[in-house]
C-alpha cells in the first residue's frame, strides 16, 4: 500500500516561510473602476492634470467685493454696494466688478474678475432688506478674505499619490476629484482550494457514519477573502489519483493552489504521488505545533507552473499553517509592504507545555488585565482537531522551540488574529 | 431667490448623533450562503446536532491496539500483533479487535471496537519489515493514547455560537464543520448616495471651466463599503426640484439616503425645499469644524419612510460628518456592538487653533515618537476643501470646544481613521 517514504527535513518556521515566499512575486496590474479598487495597491502615479480648485473661488456664501470698498464698514455705517448679478456654483462669471459693485456668490463658485474678497451673508444686511439691487456690508474684509486660491489643494502636475499606495476611502475621493474613473492596480491573487479525503462531506449534505464535514475549505476561503485574495473552492478529491488530477486541472487559472490533508506521514500515497508526478514538490516537517506536516512546491497544471501549498488536514493546523505561510504569500502577490504580522508582549495566565522542541502556537484570548497590561488565557483544549479553540481565540501565544514550559505569569510574544484596537484604549 | 431661513440650533456632536441614531435600529435577517456571511452579524444560535468528532477516532497514523498488549514493549522486545485489517478515514470499521490483534488506522478514522489506544507508525517496526500481516510495537501505549474522544471538541446539543457574534474566518470553519451551508445573518444596509449641484462633473467626463469633479459620492461610497454597508450611487441632481425628486424616487430601496451639498446657509433653496416637502427634515448647525452644516430627517419615498443624512458639500466636511454620523448609523443597522470609535491620547506636534468654540477635528498623521509615545503632526492645509489633507491622515486630532488653542507638546485625544496595529509594536 505504501510505496515510499519521502525524506523529511525539519525546518524552522522562518526557513520554511523563506523557501515558500521565494516562489512568489507581485502580480501584474489590471485597470479597474475606481470604486472597485478600494483596498488594492495602486500601480500608477496619480498626477494632477489641472489644479484643485481649478479657479479662485468663494469659501463662503456671500458677496464678491472689492475689499477697499469695505474699509471702516460697521453695522451702523455699512458700505453700500450695487449688486450687478450672481454667481452660482458651476458657472463662470462673465461680468467684471468695479469699485462700488458686488456680485452675490455661492461657496465654490469662481470669483468674478475685479473682486478680491468675499463678504459672508452674515456680515451683510441681506436678511433685513427687500431691495436686493444694493447690499450693505457691515464689516471690513481684507484682500483675499474668504477666497480659496486656485491650486490651494493641488497644483497642476503635482504627484498626488504614488504607485504602491494601499487605496483607502479618502484616496478614492482624491482620485475622483482629479477626474479619473479607472486606475491601474495590482491584481488580486486567485487562490484555488482543494480538499482531499474519502471521509469529507460538504456542508448541507446529510451526515453519514464515519464522515466529517469539510471545514478547511471554508475557513481557508474566509482567510483568503479577509486578506484581499479571491478564493476559488474547487471541491473535494476522493483518495484516487484520477479525482485529484481532475480537480487540479480545474485550478489552471489560479495564482496559488491550496490543498488540505494528504501530507502527513502515513497518509494515503495518492496525494503525494500526484503532487510528485505533476511538479517539483517538497514535503517538509516544520518545527511547529500545530501544523508540523507541510507540503510546498510548484505544480505543472496544463503546462503552467503554479505554486502549491499542502496544508495538514486538521482544522486548526490548516488555519495556523495558512496564517504562517499562505497569507504572507498573498501579501507578496498583492504588493503589500508589511508581509508579516508584528508580535507583541503578553502576560500568560495559563501554562503552555512544549514536549518536543517545536514552536507552539497556542490559541489564546488576549485581554487587558486589572494591572493595565495585556494578559492571555488559552482557549481550552489545544488539540489540533478542536476548531472551537481557534474560533474563540483572538491571538496565538508563542512558546519558542527552546522552552519546555511557559509558566503562569511569564511575559511572552503573541500574534493577533483579530483587530486589536480596543485593547489599547 | 431665497424664500426662507430655517431656524438653526447649534448642537454638540453628541446631541446631533443622539438625535440621528434614535432613527435607526438593527435591520432584519436574511439567509445567506455560509461563505458570503463573513463579516456580518450572526442572527441565530448555532447548536451542534451531533458531537465533534462524531466518533472516537485516531489522532495519529498508526495501529489501533489493545493497550494491555503493549506492556513492557521496547525496540529489543517488541510486542508482535496480528494485523487484521485497516481503517481508512471515512469508513466505519466492522471488525472487532481482540487481544493480540491490531488494525492499521489513519488519522481521523474511527477506532474499531475492542481497541483502546493507537500506536503511531514511528513506534512500530512498520518501515523495516515486509510482512505486514504482523506488526511489532516498540513501546508501550496506555489506554486512551492517541485517541480523540467523540464530543471532545463539541458536545451534541451544545450552543457553539450565539446570535450577535461578528462572523470571522474561524467561525465560518466551525459552522461548516457542523454541516450548515446557510445561516441567518443581519442584512447589510443599503446606503443610497446622491450628489447635488450644477457644478458637478463625474470622473471620466471632460473637464469644463467652473465645474469640479464629484468626489463625495466616491469617498462616501468607499466609507460605506469599508464599514460593511452596500453603497448605491444614484447620481448627481442638478439644482432643480424635478431633478432631485427623480433621484430621490430611485432611492426607494435603501436604508439610508445620503445627499451631499445643499445644506449650508445661502445654498440654493431647491435642495431644502425638496427635503422639507418630502418629509420631516431638520437642518442643524453642529458645533464642529469642519462639517458645521448638517441635515437629518426622515423622507417619504413613495410612501416609505427612509432616514436622510444631508452632508456638507466640502469634501473633507462630508467625510468627517459621515465618519461621525453616518458610520455609527451603519453600525447600528448592522447590529454591531461598538458603535463609536474609541479615542486615544497623542502628543500634538503642531498647534491647533480654534477661533469659534467648535470642536475641531484636525487631520493628522499619528506616529511613534523617539520617546516611545504616540505623536501627531497635522497634514498641512486644514481647509475643508482640501481633500489631500484627509487622504494623508491616519487620525483626527481633537481640539475641544472649550479650548482656543492647543499648544505644541500637549496631550490630547484623537480618533484613528486607519488600522493602528503597527503603532503599538
Amino acid at each position: 500500500m505504501r510505496k515510499n517514504h519521502y525524506h523529511e527535513e525539519m525546518l524552522s518556521v522562518e526557513d520554511a516561510r523563506k523557501k515558500i515566499l521565494e516562489n512568489f512575486s507581485i502580480l501584474s496590474t489590471e485597470k479597474k473602476l475606481l470604486l472597485d479598487s478600494l483596498g488594492q495597491i495602486l500601480a500608477e502615479n496619480i498626477i494632477a492634470k489641472f489644479p484643485i480648485p481649478p479657479l479662485d473661488n468663494s469659501a463662503m456664501d456671500g458677496y464678491a467685493v472689492v475689499s477697499s470698498d469695505t474699509i471702516d464698514a460697521t453695522n451702523n455705517q455699512p458700505s453700500k454696494l450695487k449688486v450687478i448679478g450672481s454667481v452660482p456654483a458651476g458657472s463662470v462669471p462673465t461680468k467684471k466688478i468695479k469699485s462700488g459693485q458686488s456680485m452675490r456668490i455661492m461657496t465654490g463658485a469662481p470669483i468674478p474678475k475685479g473682486a478680491d474678497a468675499v463678504i459672508p451673508f452674515e456680515e451683510t444686511d441681506e436678511k433685513t432688506r427687500n431691495n436686493l439691487d444694493y447690499i450693505g456690508c457691515n464689516s471690513e474684509v481684507k484682500k483675499g478674505d474668504n477666497i480659496r486660491l486656485s491650486g490651494e489643494d493641488v497644483l497642476k502636475g503635482e504627484e498626488i499619490l504614488s504607485s504602491g499606495v494601499l487605496i483607502k476611502d479618502a484616496h478614492v475621493g482624491v482620485i475622483a476629484s482629479l477626474g479619473k474613473s479607472k486606475i491601474n492596480v495590482i491584481k488580486k491573487p486567485v487562490i484555488s482550494i482543494i480538499s482531499t479525503g474519502d471521509e469529507i462531506l460538504e456542508p448541507g449534505e446529510k451526515i453519514k457514519p464515519g464522515k466529517i464535514y469539510n471545514s478547511n475549505a471554508y475557513s481557508i476561503a474566509s482567510m483568503v477573502t479577509s486578506n484581499g485574495g479571491i478564493p476559488n473552492i474547487i471541491g473535494t478529491a476522493s483518495d484516487s489519483e484520477e479525482s485529484l488530477n481532475m480537480l487540479l486541472d480545474m485550478a489552471y487559472n489560479s495564482d496559488l493552489i491550496v490543498t488540505s490533508a494528504g501530507v502527513s506521514k502515513g497518509d494515503y500515497d495518492v496525494v503525494k504521488d500526484v503532487l510528485f508526478k505533476r511538479g517539483k514538490i517538497k514535503l517538509w516537517s516544520v518545527r511547529m505545533r500545530p501544523a508540523k506536516p507541510l507540503a510546498f512546491g510548484v505544480l505543472d497544471i496544463n503546462g503552467k507552473s503554479i505554486p502549491h501549498l499542502g496544508l495538514p488536514g486538521n482544522p486548526v493546523s490548516a488555519m495556523i499553517a495558512f496564517e504562517q505561510f499562505g497569507i504572507p504569500a498573498i501579501k507578496v502577490m498583492l504588493g503589500k509592504k508589511d508581509i508579516l504580522k508584528s508580535s507583541f508582549k503578553i502576560i500568560i495566565d495559563d501554562e503552555i507545555i512544549n514536549y518536543d522542541n517545536r514552536r507552539v502556537y497556542a490559541r489564546a484570548i488576549v485581554f487587558k488585565g486589572e494591572d493595565g497590561k495585556l494578559h492571555a488565557k488559552l482557549t481550552g483544549n489545544q488539540s489540533s482537531g478542536v476548531l472551537t479553540s481557534m474560533s474563540k481565540a483572538n491571538a496565538l501565544a508563542i512558546c519558542t522551540e527552546d522552552r519546555e514550559k511557559i509558566n503562569i505569569g511569564e511575559e511572552i510574544n503573541a500574534i493577533f488574529l483579530d483587530d486589536i484596537d480596543d485593547l489599547f484604549f
